[in-house]
């Protein structure tokens, strides 16, 4: 459904301006813009995956127009974590102006860097932790630790005349995580005391009942099916999950094998991990693919990308029989991930291929091989119920997981009417303890397709989808413009419509026909000869074929 | 992965052969040949649907090809129950012999009479039941209850002079089914006791572990969630699930409420089961729609198709506020019905739209709502266990299903050598209490598009994927044979590509240019020449663009 577009009135000194420009009614791409007294400041730049009705785009970015012509009044960005849904679009922030500064911790820092050294941009960096204060213009932030499917992540608590704002970015509240560092939830207290005026938490399991398990759960697990398994064992999961790829190196260990990381992001993002020690790696575990190769069956673990089914992944090659770890009779495979709606049939594939060459496959559906990196219901309430927040503004989901997220802020006694779902490109104020909707910005899709930004539209992804579901009939005919007749043509193209062209010969002579009758009718320009053909085609295939395919019809006079 | 095609040796009279030609490694078009002394039998003929990988496709048929032209042979076609995968495809083989008996219960030869009705089809049908033998040549059938998530349905014992073969078609183990019509296990322990030389056993849920629960659990959800309901409610489910259809009656009765069917399917299906006294309507409770969107809103429940999100059926409608049924603040949906794999994003499209429109909506996800109709790990033990068959091929499943079967049986002591996991096509012999693989056919996938029946093939899809992902660039230019002189164009039109025509601009000249290199270069042909403009076309796009969009070069020659 469409959503009401309307200006927000100008911005009066100290009220504080939220617009999320993307991850509201969605997951991904996650954005969101605060601005008081002419300056701005931006929490998360990510991107947005497509789906299968967004065929052929590579991924889709928050729409920047809402902040294009104030570029110059951007005092920073905050960065809440590594994950591309939070920083894959800094590179193209980064393109409109390069030196807007990026504030995270050392961990997200580090994976953005590596990301726009791809893009060739040096980014102006502030690494900030947990605990820290840093004074940006009108805008007073603090940093909080929450835990997360990633080290390192930060919650901003963005003070301002307004009043004050908790932005969690994505969490989940493990109480025994890997690392032990747990989401902050004294800190959340002590925030919850000083009064949180306005609170935007993650929302994305807002729907899912009761706990997220714990991580180290699915250690155990990882480390009996791999001391069961009789010769190779192959671990997929997200290239940027250092602590799921701890308990592979730590099963690996326990079992007397060593560890080969296979794909580029894997051993980008580990490289990057272990340097900076969040990925304790046991001396000599890890050794290089070739080196693996040569070992025996039942002392290697190859930790791959690949576990949501990307054809291009490792897992998805190895599958095909088509990468050079041959899986065979006697392998383990160990989809240690989840499964991202969407992706289920690819997933599924590959899990057949994989059966098919003699793996055994232990999979989210099977084993306890996953765990969540989102609060789910039980969590947040603990969340709203220490926080007493006076506003809510859930983001991070679907709508049906921003309603969710309500109505557990409301059990909690949040007025109803102090809740706000929303989508993106809704303007909120924030003034004297109360946020109110105020505006709603048109906020488009982005989308990137090879080299190009922007310069696919939905028009060209309808015609996509037309494409795929029916095909093309293009039909080139050279005509004398006073009678019509065909000069040169009607030369028929067709793709994806009918592999035998014998189809055709039927309709040619109705074209010819249609021309020379057009032209009786007193049509002379290229605009009715077209529309003559166009009708022709259109009526023969519905008549002859009950099809709809694209017809594009190209009449040249002579 | 291809698999090895190779024929099998003729067949010697007194052995039984099977050939599956659908639903072996995959979910849908089930469909398995016997044959034996020069006869043929058929039992089931189903549609699959096709996968997003398969664009425009209506449905796929299983290949008749390897019994196109033994039809005359075919003795009859038993249909174990009346769903769209072991039915769907009847009416295309009637079109091969109109004159082929069905075989099947009295609800499923209904279904199958109604479906044949829309494609002017008359069949040829005998109607049998639970417990009867019938006579078929040198088959000897008997049939076996067998509960499933649609009423009626049936499993085939088949003997011939080469042994006992049962073939269980769809089933569970529901020990409480709501017309107290259970898998008939005393049956399966009798013929265990004279002895199972081939047992071809439903393995859909081989690999979900435990037992499938009860049908009946589902009325009190959806009876509390309807009692519960302040306004409208509306339920979702599959057109021929006769006892989720009852259970909503019963709480729509008890709750006060009349019932409107809604959607083409549902309404004849629940009218054919309510004929023949499957579904039991109580007095009164069934409206009409026009009479039910004229009562109150909370004396109204709507029963509905498009569990599935799929685009045209009723709920997406609702969820795109574009059917009668207005869907609005304080309304309840009930999406009682399984996820499909695949559909995921179509279905949370639908769940997210009606949840904007103001609805609660209840599903798998948040609920009891739904139970497989298929015998999990669980229960496909009690029937190796009671059955104890000699040799086992696992059907109706992909391939990880599949192996999840074999395996079952193995546990309960089927020698592995006498599990045979295979795929469609896969020629079996069984002789002397021995199945052997002896030979596999190459069969294909048929595809249905609007009218046309195998006109579109896999070429096409490819093309159509192709189109899907980067659009089309045509190029038509007519040219001097001999100077390569462009005389007309080049006409450039492009489709999916970027809906700025301008960005041809820079292409044009070399076109022309790359034409005129081509003649001095001695091209003369029409090949030669349209190799240039791809090539050309082709370079500019990718160093440019950076994509690879299909390119369709059309050069005349004047």
């Amino acid at each position: 459904m469409a959503i009401d577009v309307y200006d927000p009135p100008a911005l009066t000194p100290g009220v504080l301006r939220v617009i999320p420009l993307g991850g509201v009614g969605e997951i991904g791409r996650n954005m969101t813009v605060y601005e008081i007294d002419g300056k701005l400041l931006i929490v998360d730049v990510g991107v947005l995956f497509p789906e299968e009705h967004q065929p052929g785009v590579d991924l889709i970015l928050p729409d920047f127009a809402a902040i294009r012509d104030r570029l110059d009044d951007v005092l920073g960005v905050v960065l809440t974590h590594g994950h591309e849904d939070h920083i894959g679009a800094v590179p193209y922030l980064l393109k409109l102006r390069q030196d807007i500064p990026l504030y995270g911790s050392r961990l997200t820092l580090a994976l953005v860097e590596a990301k726009l050294k791809e893009h060739r941009v040096a980014p102006i960096t502030r690494v900030v932790a947990e605990g820290e204060h840093t004074e940006l213009g009108p805008f007073a932030l603090e940093f909080v630790a929450v835990n997360h499917s990633i080290p390192d992540a930060l919650a901003v608590v963005v003070r301002t005349a307004a009043g004050l704002v908790l932005h969690t970015g994505d969490f989940k509240m493990d109480q025994l995580p890997l690392d032990a560092r747990i989401t902050d939830l004294r800190a959340f207290a002590r925030l919850g005391e000083e009064g949180v005026d306005l609170f935007l938490p993650d929302s994305t399991n807002a729907d899912v009942p009761g706990f997220t398990a714990l991580e180290r759960e699915i250690g155990p697990t990882i480390e009996r099916v791999i001391a069961k398994a009789p010769r190779r064992v192959i671990v997929a999961s997200f290239s940027s999950h250092v602590h799921r790829v701890q308990q592979v190196l730590d099963a690996a260990v326990a079992n007397e094998r060593h560890v080969a990381l296979v794909g580029r992001s894997m051993v980008r993002n580990m490289g990057i991990a272990a340097d900076l020690g969040y990925l304790k790696v046991p001396d000599g575990v890890l050794v290089d693919l070739k080196t693996a190769l040569e070992l025996p069956d039942d002392r290697i673990v190859f930790m791959s990308t690949g576990s949501q089914g990307e054809p291009m992944a490792v897992l998805a090659r190895m599958a095909n029989n088509d990468h050079r770890i041959e899986v065979g009779q006697g392998d383990t495979v160990i989809l240690a991930s989840s499964l991202i709606p969407g992706n289920e049939n690819a997933v599924y594939r590959v899990i057949n291929g994989l059966t098919k060459l003699g793996a055994n496959v232990v999979h989210k559906g099977n084993a306890r091989v996953h765990v969540s990196g989102h609060a789910a219901a039980g969590e947040l309430l603990y969340c709203y119920n220490i926080i007493r927040p006076r506003n809510v503004f859930p983001v991070h989901g679907e709508y049906r997981q921003l309603t969710a997220s309500a109505e557990l802020a409301v059990e909690t006694g949040v007025p109803r009417e102090r809740t706000i779902v929303a989508e993106n490109g809704v303007v909120l104020d924030l003034h004297e303890g109360v946020a109110n909707v105020v505006g709603q910005l048109d906020v488009g899709y982005v989308y990137v397709d090879g080299s190009t930004v922007g310069e696919i539209t939905d028009a060209d992804l309808k015609d996509r989808r037309i494409l795929a579901e029916e095909g093309f009939i293009s039909i080139f005919v050279a005509i004398d413009r006073q009678t019509g007749k065909v000069i040169v043509g009607p030369e028929i193209q067709a793709r994806g419509f009918a592999e035998d062209e014998s189809v055709f010969d039927d309709v040619r002579p109705q074209i010819v026909a249609a021309l020379a009758e057009a032209a009786r009718n007193g049509v002379t320009d290229q605009h009715g000869y077209s529309q003559a053909v166009r009708r022709t085609v259109g009526r023969w295939v519905n008549t002859q074929h009950r099809r709809r395919p694209m017809i594009i019809p190209v009449v040249i006079e002579a």
